[in-house]
This record gives structure tokens, C-alpha cells and sequence, in this order.
């Protein structure tokens, strides 16, 4: 099934995890602005961090096979799979759903069949979400999966879900989202305690609506219960008050938005500061080296590789546009995933909450939003 | 009972509004972190753009007669009506209702007896949101009202409504939130067909939850329907893609912080960047009166004074720890909202609207959130 590419595969090339197929990651080769080429380009980058991983490169195999000869290293850690369709960026997820031999859908089989630990695609979100879920289906204990990711803060990396997976949810699905958020943590950023806030608006008067306040009783009650550092507010985010910052997919959708669009336009007026005059222009190249080191700190392909976290395998989403050095790092964050007891972690600790029966009994109306 | 100052009032002082007491604004003299000696330096400011203008001074007249004789513009424009108590800034807003003769009530007891249009205050928001709906009562047809504010975009100053007021609210609410912002957009940035956006997260999959929907179709076949351009997303709002962004009081109140957090962030990546070397220092030099423009551009005394709109009657935030110069802006603001038909609009708007009770047995459950 699998075409090995015209190159032999080294013998330190042994995979990393115990799965049968002994794929770290399957990758969505034909999803994204610019795939295959730049998917290719961000697997030699890959392949350079992680040499002895294996994985299993999924799309047109003639594109894939010329292209991977043309690339040492990744051609070293990658065997083919042809999938003969590719999802395009405007397809509805329920018309994705019936692709059966797209690139992103025999990916996300080799997941499923134990081939692969996790999936790295820079397609389609919806169709991947929608996939992810059917194909994978969540975690035992975790009622609904979650979209979380890396943001920049005054006190590093900080990580903020649910970023638009589900538009309501209630009280235990934002404890569930801590738990996989603290693993994200530990995982992705090594954190050993990582810190857990959960987002709340500041007004005294108005300490959010019962679907928080019950979600904090639960943490504080929970196995986080020692991490959790109560309610925090918009500016926490940035201000990094806390390591992982819990949320409904609504409210973290339009936060990341709203921050990323506030950096943005500071960006661009910072752009016309410097071209404003002769000396500005002057003052920009004297202020260069560090302005540089600015732009590799906001770099948004830093934080590239949002992830669907609490299904049975690692999902890993990179940016549609992103470049080679972006699907690169979504590629670290999923490896970093697969070798750091991800999925494990998220196990034990959902294991460890009260059945989700007698809460939603004790509790009508929290499925508010 | 007001004790006017030792000095004339000039016969220019002729009051804006047909209000019984004749003035503009009542503004809350001893609300805010710097008060009153702040306050006093804000009206010093504000009175010499508003000559003409009368305000009502609310506080202890002693202290406040003392400041006003050492300054003469607002002296020309002020009186003074003594409040022995003032509300302090960690009062919860229940303990603030029962204060009978706190500046803010007085100040607010003035608009609701029809002597000043509006009420500008920089003390407690829950006390000054609590007092603001007890006191003045909302307008005819609206639910509830809601915390608006200005902020920059790449396109001009743009609207952002509900802000905090609300944590809970219906897709009839965010309806008249827009009608709110409308007004306030006409009012304070004097557009004449301001366009409407209603917040909602991008993923294709998920476009919103059922309150946002029914909210853009209520809106679409709404008097504001020609300028209602749809859902927009949190990049939207420093896009400047419309001018006007509405949502819930949760999502508004993190969207606002988190773009204030991002932001400030930013600034002082921005300050670490100009202090890294020698050669970085004189760029900033060079740089320096572009960055003060962008400074400038971005300062959020530009955009301080959030309004309680909905009401019976205009009501200011001023941020508690503003300059006088952030003071200044908010009343600002105030005297545009009292001079341009701020809530006689609403009214007509509002007007317009189908009863309450048809929408909301049509559609049970909408009051999700």
C-alpha cells in the first residue's frame, strides 16, 4: 500500500511509539494554500529536528514521490500513501465527510487503524474537525473535543482553549477543557505545574454566569485543583497571569481574533512610524536587530499548529497559509504530542471526575450556552 | 441648594438643553482615584471647549469650592450642590444603592429630576451601573442597557457594545444593543450611516449559536437593516470592517481586555526593543515623532469614557485612574450624547421594533446566555 520513495530508509528511522504501524504522524500532504510543496518543504525541516521519527505522507503519490527525491531528509523518515482526492478549502464538513479517499480522510484513518499516533494537516479546519471527530471519536470521559493553542504573553507561551470547537458548552466541558489543557501544558511547553485560570468578565458586580462559577467549583474540587488559580480576565491572557486559559469555543474564538487582530494593527502602525520620514526610516535601521527580534517573537508562525485535543490520537491543525517554517513547528507540536503521554495524561485525570450523569442531574440549565 | 462658586456666571452660560435645572451634565466630583482635585482639572479642560455648557458639581462643596476658585473656566461654568458621602471604589454595588447621599446618587438623583441631562462619573462601575438602572430606569422598549465604548481600528474609531453590563442576554437584546450603538456611533463619531456588525466566531462550521442567528435576522429586517452588514469576527474590530460591533456583555467585556492586553503587551515588547542598545536608543530618538503620533494614536485616554447606554438619561464611565486630560474626553463624550439627540433616537428606532413578547414566545429558549 505504502510507496516507499527511491531512497532507502535509514536504520535508525525506527519509530518513536509502539503503534503497529509505527507512523509518529500521518500527514495531510495535499491540504493547505500551498501543498504539496509546502508541506514537503516543512517535512525537511522536520525531518532535520526529528530524525528518527517515522511518517507516513498522505496524497497524490506521483507529487509526492518526485517531490520527496528531491528531498533528502525527508525522503530519509517519510513513506508514501496515495490518496487520490483532496478536500478543497471551501468544502462544507458534511460534504468533507463523504470524501472517502481524500488525502485528510486516509490520514485520519491511519489514525484511526493504529497506524499513525496523530495527523498533521493544514486543510480544510471544518472538514477537520468534522473528520477528527467521526473518524477518531473522543476520549473516553471527554464529552466534547476542543481546539487550543499557543499564544505569546508578557511571561512566555501561554495556552488558550476552546478556540471555536463547540459554540456552547457547560460546566463540565470546561473542566474537561482544563484537563486537556493542562496536558497540552505539560506536553508542549514541558511545564511540570502549569497554572490554570478560567476566563470571566471583571466587572465587580458581575462575576460571570452560573456556568463558570460552577465550572470553577468543579476545578478547584478537581485533580487541577492545587493548579487552578480561580477567574481571570482578557488582559490576563497576554499579561500571562496564568499558563492555560480555559474558555467556551465562542469567547476563545473572538479572544484569539481580537489579539491577533490588536497586534496587527499595531504592527501595521509601527510600519508607517518607520516609513513616515527620512529619519524615522533612519531610526528603524539603528532599532533593526531588536525590531527583529520583535518580529520573531509575534512571529504568527510561532504559534502556528492549533490542535483538537480530547479524541482517541493527536489532531494537529496548521495555519491553511502558513509557511515551510510553520507546518514545521506544527509538525514539532504534534511530535511533541505523540512522545510526551498526551492522550495518557488527558486519560487519567478525566478518569478521576465525578460521572458526568449525576452533575448534569444536579444542575439543570448549565447547558445555557 | 447648589452653591454657586465666588465667582459671575457669565450670561453665555446659557444651558444647551431645555432641562428644568438648566444643566448639561451632573458629573460625580468625588468618583475616581485622583478625586477631586482631577476631576476639577478635567473640567478646567473640558469647560474651555464647552463654554456654554452648564455643569452641576457634586461633592463636598468646601473642598470642591476651593478647587473651583483656583479655577477660573470651570468656575465660569459650574455649580457646586454639596454630597456629604462618596462611594468607595471596592463598595459592592448593593451597599451603594443604600447610600443615600454619595455624590454619584446625588449626581444621578439630578438626572433623574430632569435638572441635568446626563451624569459623568470616574468612581465605582458596579455602583455607577447599579444606581444608573435603579435611579434612571431604562428607555421605552429597551430590556436592558448596555456598556459601550470607542476603540481604534485601521479604519477610524469604531463602536463595541455590550461590554460588561450583561453577562446573560438574548438575541432581542443584542437587537437593541445595535440600535443603541447606532445611536451612539451618530452621537459621538458623528457618522451619518453607520454600519452594524454582530460578533461571531469564523469557523465554517460553526457559524454562531441560535441567538446570534435569530439576532441577524431580526436585524436584517430591521430600520437598521441597510447597514447591517452580518456576522464579523474578533479580527473585525481593529480591521475597523464596520463601525459598529455587537455582542453579549461576556464576550465584549474579554474581547475589549484582551485587545487592551495585546496591546500593552505589545507597547512594552515595543519599550524593551528602544532600551536593548545604544544603537536601539538613538533609533528611538530618530523615530521619536512618528512614535509619539502612533503614542498618541493609541492612548487610551483617547478612549476613555464607556457609557451606560439604554438609559433615561446619559451616563459616563470615566476610567478611575484617568488624567485630567482622560476626564476632559469623557465629558467630551457626555456633551456629544446630551447635544445630538442621543436617546430621542433610540427611542425612535426602538420604536420600530416588534413587541417583545411575540419574539420571544416564537422562539423559546433564545435567552441561552
Amino acid at each position: 500500500m505504502d510507496t516507499l520513495p527511491q531512497v532507502t530508509l535509514p536504520q535508525d528511522g525506527a519509530p518513536q511509539s509502539s503503534l503497529s504501524g509505527g507512523f509518529a504522524l500521518a500527514i495531510d500532504a495535499m491540504g493547505g494554500d500551498h501543498a504539496p510543496e509546502s508541506i514537503l518543504d516543512g517535512i525537511e525541516i522536520a525531518a532535520e529536528r526529528h530524525p528518527k521519527a517515522r511518517l507516513l505522507l498522505v496524497g497524490d503519490e506521483v507529487r509526492l514521490g518526485a517531490l520527496l527525491s528531491r528531498r533528502s531528509r525527508a525522503a530519509r523518515i517519510c513513506a508514501i500513501r496515495h490518496a487520490p482526492d483532496a478536500i478543497p478549502g471551501d468544502m462544507k464538513p458534511t460534504a468533507a465527510l463523504r470524501v472517502r479517499h481524500s488525502s485528510m480522510r486516509v490520514a485520519i484513518d491511519a489514525v484511526a487503524a493504529g497506524e499513525a499516533a496523530g495527523v498533521v494537516s493544514a486543510g480544510n479546519t471544518g472538514a477537520l474537525l468534522a473528520l477528527g471527530k467521526v473518524v477518531l471519536k473522543t476520549l473516553p470521559e471527554i464529552d466534547r473535543p476542543a481546539l487550543a493553542a499557543l499564544g505569546p504573553s508578557a511571561r512566555g507561551d501561554v495556552v488558550l482553549l476552546d478556540l471555536g470547537a463547540n459554540v456552547a458548552c457547560d460546566a463540565r466541558n470546561l473542566v474537561e477543557f482544563a484537563i486537556m489543557g493542562d496536558s497540552f501544558a505539560r506536553a508542549v511547553l514541558g511545564l511540570t505545574d502549569p497554572s490554570i485560570g478560567l476566563l470571566n468578565v471583571g466587572s465587580e458586580e458581575l462575576k460571570g454566569d452560573d456556568r463558570v462559577r460552577q465550572a470553577a467549583e468543579m476545578l478547584r474540587e478537581s485533580v487541577l485543583g492545587a493548579n487552578f488559580r480561580g477567574f481571570v480576565e482578557g488582559h490576563d491572557i497576554t499579561a500571562g497571569t496564568v499558563d492555560i486559559i480555559v474558555t467556551d469555543g465562542f469567547t476563545g474564538n473572538v479572544a484569539l481574533k481580537t489579539g491577533e487582530g490588536a497586534f496587527k494593527l499595531f504592527g501595521s502602525l509601527l510600519k508607517q512610524v518607520f516609513t513616515s520620514s527620512l529619519t524615522a526610516k533612519l531610526g528603524y535601521l539603528l532599532a533593526r536587530p531588536a525590531l527583529e527580534r520583535l518580529r520573531e517573537f509575534m512571529d504568527p508562525r510561532r504559534y502556528n499548529g492549533a490542535v483538537l485535543v480530547g479524541l482517541n490520537g493527536v489532531v494537529v491543525k496548521s495555519h491553511g497559509g502558513t509557511d515551510a517554517q510553520g507546518f514545521a513547528h506544527a509538525v514539532d507540536t504534534a511530535m511533541d504530542m505523540v512522545t510526551h503521554r498526551f492522550n495518557e495524561r488527558i486519560r487519567e485525570s478525566a478518569a478521576t471526575l465525578p460521572p458526568r450523569g449525576r452533575v448534569a442531574a444536579a444542575e439543570p440549565g448549565v447547558n445555557a450556552r
